[in-house]
This record gives structure tokens, sequence and C-alpha cells, in this order.
């Protein structure tokens, strides 16, 4: 059978009867009633407490990324859950299956980007050089430029704007938002066409900046997502929109086979 | 078609091309960077800004909730991981699908139990009469006692102590928390047996009391055990358990059908 | 931990090095080339073989259901595929999350309320009178008739018919068969209009009458939509309508929350 | 909003009051009760409706895929059932998340790396050429070899085999089973191991030498492990194993965290 050889292991917790052990702290005389949901996120993650600017904006990703309106994953959690309301975690699970390499997984994309830049950065090129380069590479491939582009926010998205200025006022940024500014200068030039900063480009860059784990980032998207998700959810029970909107869904696209019924 | 009917409305969110408003909050004035996680999430379900009381209370739970080592939703999550480390999403949405009725969830069916419990109470009943008359009820059908009973912890579940404990001491405690203390007066005599107060009982009660909204108990289970669940995967990408896990519950399970292969 | 006691065991198959047994038959001797699917599926659930009349009916369950077009489930399978295309599981996942209880798992419902009519017509009431009582029981709780009422179809669902069709052809109707239609001939009086009897009452009535196990019955539901699931996904990889789905639900949909964005 | 430009169409289906529509196909007139499950899923695919090889080869691999024991994704489903028993919808989806890029999913990569491996030898160049410079061109890269590989089969995958051998016999073999069998003869020599065939490799060989789309190649193993999860959960409402199969995983993993619980 597979995984048959090795030992396996785990650092992150155990449970005896009396006692819940994470990441070598006790659950209940510890953590419980001492730190607040984001620390713990944190802390479970990486197997360390957080500092202050690390919980501040751990915080400020999971607000800004939690709620964008009727989002593909929220109508897929509302028609799901219309059809199984006792199965709300069915609902949110559809919905959270939606943070895919496109979009809200851009996070993941983006911040290997970044830290591919930053290593030739610190191997002694510009941050110039390096974001020109790089950008013309994914340009000449024809491929999306991640962390840029929004269907909706023009000509900026105010949540990247508010982030890389938070980022500035309290210190955060380092070698990875100074690569991402240089990208941004470069962007529109090498596309041809006004590239705008989206969320999952500001949201990498200050968490790498403060030693945020790499293979954590699309932890975010989806951590946050579930909160919004949750609240969508609740509301789907009380007020019913999940048929709906597969209604208009339906309303608003055209058969294009072979022989459609002659009694639409 | 089906839902084609009546006006369809959400109150949650709107995006505009300069602007996210949230439950009438504007995301980047006020939100980002202004509120943590915790009260973000509050504020999203309800629709209103938590108070202090409130936000501590769904820390601790949240705080609680999270992890428990192994459990079947995280082994699900690893072996899904393994499977395709690529999606991090499905292997999260594969462990959130184990919030079933049976555990996790069951904070949703305490709480809808407390409910009725408190409803007679304020009704004129005492918390003890009630309290007899349907944990006998349950009995009576061998049905399971809500937010009674655990696999592990004896002869109590530490978080559960921790939280009714917490609630007294923050002046939380109200008719659910009574009423929770009443069925636990009574259930070890109903059920001739030591039924262990697990995390499920006091987690709705106090969040019921501080007037959280009864259909999103199980959101609660739901968003820390994603966060729980996310650092699973983080340490599965790292130092992948899942397929072994797989080998040792196969390994130690029977075949017991007809005609097993003559070279196992 | 949770469910250390007792063995486990279970009786579906086992592969040893050389050998995949299934049910006792040699997957690649026995099976490979020899069954069709729809055979197999029945073996590995059942354990026995099914005999001609079996495989017909469940082939036709399974095309029956497969596919209504763009429906919840098949909308939220193509919205989370156009998000992470390279995830096909997920959205699959994610559409057959849509088989709750309310739409697609109404076959599982309608089968347990079927049993029940049938297990009383045995013990020598009338199909009539037991129909009568158990529908006004649902109607005096306003609770929905499994197996009747559709979205569109007017003034018959033509799938419904058909199976009905069939059965009294192939002479496969039995009890459960005779007591559906009991229940339709008395539906229309009870509830006051019109009671469209829908694929999900003959599904169930006749898998029954063949000894189908009733708590399979969700899973004809399951499999064959999933199949349906996987045409719209590798339609979706070519022609993408995921996004362009949730943007009609969106722009269908009214916020009615506190302080709308001005520049909607 | 996203998706918003270009006009959104559908091939698939299309239902109205009194039809539905499949590929043209009038579904009660000519499909139900008129072609099995196995020739609706191509027909749903592909447009076609598929020929006697096609369905042959279609169900040999659907039924030689279907069913391999306590899998990860068996036991995902089992654990995900077993704690909410009344949504056999989330169990399934879990199982199925594991139809990952690692297993299940492989043949999908099987499928590409054939049809490449194909293309060049239909331009030219010899098959054990090209076979050498592919699977060199992966082991320089360190690379899994996809369709190789077997963690229990030894010295051959029986279903590989079978497969190859079917293929032969109903004269179905073509360029990419013929590219298939070079890649076999260099494997060996080039990954200095034995490297054993498995049933994912010929799955795609012989499907795409039948015209099977490639892009559905995903979907076989998506189709067949979703029946094969329903008769799992099937089994396990019956006798349940998902908890105590989560508690050997658990019993079999240490602990190696900081400070354990002094009780264990």
């Amino acid at each position: 059978m597979m995984g048959a050889k090795g030992a396996g292991a785990t650092a992150i917790a155990k449970a005896s009867r009396t006692k819940i052990r994470i990441r070598g702290h006790d659950l209940c005389d510890d953590l419980i009633g001492k730190v607040d949901f984001t620390t713990f996120f944190f802390l479970h993650l990486t197997g360390e407490m957080p500092n202050e600017k690390q919980v501040f904006f751990l915080n400020a990703m999971l607000v800004a990324l939690a709620e964008h309106g009727l989002t593909p994953s929220a109508q897929a959690a509302r028609m799901t859950l219309q059809a199984g309301p006792d199965a709300m975690q069915g609902a949110v699970a559809a919905g959270i299956l939606g943070c895919g390499s496109v979009i809200l997984g851009s996070a993941e994309s983006c911040g290997r980007f970044l830290s591919q830049g930053v290593a030739r950065v610190r191997a002694g090129e510009s941050n110039d050089e390096v974001a020109r380069a790089m950008v013309q590479g994914l340009r000449d491939q024809k491929k999306f430029l991640p962390g840029f582009g929004h269907p909706l926010h023009r000509p900026v998205d105010p949540r990247a704007v508010k982030l890389l200025a938070l980022a500035d006022e309290k210190g955060a940024s380092g070698d990875h938002v100074a690569f991402l500014k240089a990208v941004a200068g470069v962007a529109d030039g090498i596309y041809g066409r006004e590239m705008v900063m989206n969320v999952n480009g500001p949201l990498p860059a200050i968490l790498l900046d403060l030693d945020f784990p790499e293979a954590a980032l699309k932890g975010i998207s989806i951590l946050c997502r579930t909160a919004g998700l949750i609240g969508h959810c609740v509301e789907e029970l009380e007020r019913p929109i999940g048929f709906r909107l597969a209604h208009l869904g339906d309303a608003g696209t055209v058969y294009d086979g072979p022989n459609p019924p002659e009694d639409l």
C-alpha cells in the first residue's frame, strides 16, 4: 500500500484525556481567552507566536479579502445551500472549491512570482531590471501578470491601495513590497494597457515581508472567504436566492446545440 | 425554471468601481486595519458591530474548537492534499465536509435543544423541571444528548470547563448557560452513566446568551476548523503523512467478504 | 480516540500484489471486458449480479436523471471550474454537493415515503386508504409531497411518464409503483392544486420494486449527475461561461442593505 | 463584473415545459430505455453516439478503475459519512476531491504525455527514438513517468496487462498504444529500476486511440470512483468504520512537536 514507509509524524497538536496541547501550548491554560483567533491562526500555522505587526496585517488581509459581493463562490455556495439547507458544511465547501488558481488562488502565484524577483534583487540586480525582465517574460508567453488585473475596479483596486498605504505607514514594507512597486511601474508599458494592481499583489508582498510562510498564502483567501461564505449561508437560510441566481444564469444563456425543444 | 418568482436581494455587500461596502461600512475606509477578523466575522454575519464581550467569547470559541489533533476531518484533508498538492482548496473542502451532524455540527443541535429548554423556562417552568423532562425524552427515544459525550476526554472535557469558567468570570452566563448546567445536573442519573459535557455544550449556551444568531452556530466550527485544516495542509506539504494514514487504516481493517486474494 | 472499539471490516474489495477481488469476483479475469459499468455498479453496491430487468431499469434511471440543462449544480460546477481549470475534481465535487435534500436528494425521501406506505398496505390496508392518510398527514404539516412538484414541466414531467410506461411494459411494476399511483390519484384533491409527479417518484418506486437497496437511492442521482457534470466541465474548458453565469446572477439581484456605493 | 462580455452559450441540453433535449436527442423518446448509461456518457460528452468498440472500452475502463479497496479517497469518504450520515453527497464529494494530480488524476497527465509523443512520431520520428528522448527528459528533471509506478502491484499491475490484451484482441490499439509500449520498453533502463506500468498508462492510450476527447480523461476516474464511493458509503451506513480508520491513523502517527501532554 502507498505511504507505507518511513515514520509518520505531526508537530501540530496532541490531545490526551485531560489536556490538548497545540504547538506546545496548553489550549485551555494558555490560549482560550488569552489569544485572539488571528493570533491562534498564525501560531497554529508556524509554531511561533506572531508579533504585533504580523497580527495587524494578518487581520488586515483577512478583512480585505473576506467579502466581495455575489462572487462566483458565494453564488455556488448559495445554490448548494438552497438545495440542501441542512448541510451548511456542503455549501461552504462548494464555495471554497472556487478558490482556484484563477481567482482567489492568485495570491499564491503572485507570492511565488515576488519571491523569485526578490531572490534576484538580493543577488545583485536592481528592482527595475528584474521587474522589466520578468514582466516581459510573462508577456512574451502571453501569460497573466499575477496580482494585476480586475474585472470591476477602475482605475485602482481600493483594497490594494489601502494595504500598501498601511504597509508604508506601519513600517512593514520590505523587499517584496519594493519589488511589487517596481513591477507596477513597468507593467502598463510592457502590456500596452492599464494594469490595475489587485488585492492579490500587496497581500503576498506584505505578508512575505513579515515572514509569513509562502506555502500558506493560499490559506489566507480560503480562511477569510469561509467567513464570508458563512455569512452568505446564514442570509440564504432566511432569504433564499440560490435557485433564483441559477434561473438568471440559465435565462441569460443561449442554447446553440442541435434540435432545441419546440415549445421554449 | 425554479427560483424564478419574486425579487432576489442581498443585504451583505455591494462593490462598485471604486468602493466595496459591507453591511453599509466602507471596506477600505472603515474596516481594513481598523477591525480584527473576529469582529469582521460578527459584523458580516449579523450586520451589527459586536460589543467587547461578544468579541472576547467569539475568539474564545474559535480558539477552543480549531484543533484537536489528527481528527477524521484533518486526516481526510491530508489524504486529499497528498493526492493533489496543487489544490489546497480541495483538501480543505474535504475536511470541512466532515463538520456533519454527528461531530462538529453538534453545536447546532445543542443550540436548538438549549433554545427549546430556555423558551419553556422563560414561560414559567423551572430549569431543573425542564431539564429532567427533555433529557428523559431523549433517553426514552434512545437518542444522544447533544453537547454531552466525548470519546477521549475523562472525567471532563477541559475546554468545556474552561469556557464555563470564563463565562461566569466575565458575567456572560445567562439563561442558556443556566439551563445547560441544569441539564448537566440530571444527565448522569437519567442516562445511568457518566455524561461528559463536551465543548459543544458551553459553545452554543454562551453564544446564545450573547445574542449570537442560532442559525450561525454551525459556522463557528466550520470557520475555526478551516484555520486548523490550513495548518494541517501546510504541514502536509512539508512532511506528507496522508497516504501513510490511509495505509494504517487499511492495514488495520479486516476484509470479510467472499474470496480474498490468495497472495495477501 | 473515537471509533476505537470493535473490529473494523469491509466486504467490498481487497487488493493484493497480483489480484484485485471485488465482491469476491476477480476484477481482471471476471469483470473487465465482461460486465458493463451499470452491472458493475449494482454488483459493487449489493454484492449480487443484477438480473436483466435490474440492469435495464438502472440504466433507464441513470440516463433519465443525468442532465437537465443549466441546473444549479451544473452552474456551481462551471463557476468553480473557471476559477480553477486545473482541478476538475473540485468542480465536480461542488456540483455534487448540490444533490441535497431539496433537489436530487428527493429520490431518497420519496423512497422512504413509499416504503412506509407499502409496509402498511402489505399489513392489510388498501393503497387508496394509506395514500389518503399519508398525503393528508404531510399536507396538514404543510410539508412537501416527495416525488411531486416541478418548477418547469407542465402538465407532466415527461421522464416520470416514460419511466412508469416502461415499468408497466416490462412487467417491473410492483407494490411500490402501485402505491405511487395511488398517491398520484389523491394528491391534487388533498393539496388543492395540480401536483405534477416528477422523476423522483417513479425512480424509487420502480427500483424498490426491483429490490434495489433503499439506502443507495441517493447514489443514483449522485452517480448520473457526476456524468452530466463531467460533460459540463469539458464544455466549460472549451467555451467558458462560469463567470458569465455569476455576472448574470449578480446583475439580476438587488442590494437592499444600508449605504450602497454611490458610483454603482 | 467578471465574465460580462461576449455571448454565453451551451450546446449540451435544453429543457422546455414538455421536452428535454440532450445533444439534440429527445431524452424520453430516444434515450431512456434505449441507450445504456455508458453510451449516454459518451454522447453527452462528445455530442456523438459511440461505436461498439468505444462503448466496450469505455465500460472496460470504468470497471477497471472504480474500486481498489480502502484507498485514501474511500477512507476520506467513509470518515466524512460517519460524521454526517444524512449527507451522502458530502461524503462522495470528499472522496472525489482525492482524484488529484498525483493519483487517479494521472490518466490526464499520461494522456498529455502520450499525445505529445504521438505527435512527434506522426511527424516522422520513430516510437523508440521519441520514447527514449521524452523518458530521459523526465528522468533528467527528476520527474515521475506518468502511467508508471504502483505502490502495491508487482511485477505488473494486472489491470494494465488486461486492458492492453483486450486492446490488441479487439483491434483497438493504435498509435498511442504503440507509443506507450515503446515507453515501457525503455523505462526500466532509463530510470534504473523496475517501472511497473499502472492502469493509467493503457487507459489514456486506448481511449485516445478510440478518439475519446483528451480533456475528458480525468472524467473517467471521477465517474467510476463515484460509483465505488457510493458503494463504500452504503456499506458505511450499515457497518461504520470511518472513525475507526481515523483512530488507526492517529494511533500510528507520532507527535514530535514540543511539550506533549503528560498523560498520554
